[in-house]
């Protein structure tokens, strides 16, 4: 018999991405059960969260800020190392993180925060075209990469990129795609193994 | 780049069962973009969550408490129409939350908290059978039913559990093992098959 209160505190994990209301109840049975404070102190990391971490004004990576009315900047934005003519766009942080991890990017990101989708009703005038303009000439940008996933959305979203990007004359790539490293060729969808053919390069 | 804050959280998030730094993550973010303020109500029914919710002091269910010197005592172990002579001991909450939700069991719970399992170090001293005992004689209890899964630590357990009820005198049962509800003979496991025929009952 479940009480009112775990009921609440599992339909609000429920609520977080992948988690169901089986989930939701482990969770809650393992903070009641586990010896520590853990409840409590990830419970006190919440309630503060929004008011310490908000998105970067320039960018939309996480960025930490000290008081609330402070604007927030990241620490990759704010980097005098990082190459400011090289800008890297990506759909989403989940993927500035990942090309962060690998390390094989020395400019700064810009986040869409979406992608075009007209099956979900998303539209050009939904991205922050406007802003990514308005960046690039103001920090005189040379090369935009376009670092949008390899799915009909994310080369979408690149030719929304081009004809936008076009009266700018910044330089506009986009990463490659192919056979992942390590990926068996026998295993590779047709999709994958005709871009890596159209993207071959002479050795 | 991740900050110190944002680390802080996904290591908490991590120590929940199941997530890794890759779902931690997520689950940060989502709470980052997210419209609304789940993070700051997550967080403050996490910070309350153990002085309002505690382990039935009787069962060792979930229970709430009003106050935080109240005694714990479930909703099913104060419930007076629940039948006092049948006590149904359980390896786990989660496991008297799946009885409860089958609506199979008119008695009340014990909670063991963990299975016998020599393998992990948790022998018969590490398991409440002194206050299973009392409780069984305290409230004059006359079936208990062992409903602790039919795995080899479960069954140790259940064996455990026939040593030191005997000299009770009160009847001691167990779950049927068999071949599930809807489920395909072909695909039934050995020790599955073994036990269907084991537990056969006369039609």
């Amino acid at each position: 018999m479940i009480t009112s209160r775990s009921k609440r505190t599992i339909s609000l994990f429920a609520r977080l991405p992948g988690v169901g209301e089986k989930t939701a109840q482990r969770y809650l049975l393992y903070l009641l059960t586990a010896e520590d404070e853990l409840a409590a102190e990830l419970g006190r990391e919440l309630v503060e969260l929004r008011q310490h971490l908000q998105p970067c004004s320039l960018c939309g990576n996480i960025a930490e800020i000290e008081t609330p009315t402070s604007t927030a900047i990241c620490a990759i934005c704010s980097d005098v190392k990082r190459d400011p003519s090289l800008l890297c766009v990506v759909a989403r942080v989940h993927d500035l993180l990942a090309i962060e991890r690998a390390g094989s990017m020395r400019g700064r990101y810009f986040v869409l925060g979406k992608l075009l989708s007209p099956l979900e009703g998303v539209g050009p005038d939904d991205l922050p075209i406007e802003r990514l303009l308005a960046r690039i000439q103001k920090e005189n940008v040379q090369e935009v990469i376009c670092a949008t996933p390899p799915s009909v959305d994310g080369e979408a979203t690149a030719l929304l990129l081009k004809r936008e990007l076009a009266p700018l004359g910044v330089t506009l790539s986009r990463i490659a795609s192919g056979v992942p490293h390590g990926g068996d060729l026998e295993f590779a969808d047709p999709i994958t193994m005709g871009r890596a053919f159209a993207g071959r390069q002479r050795l």
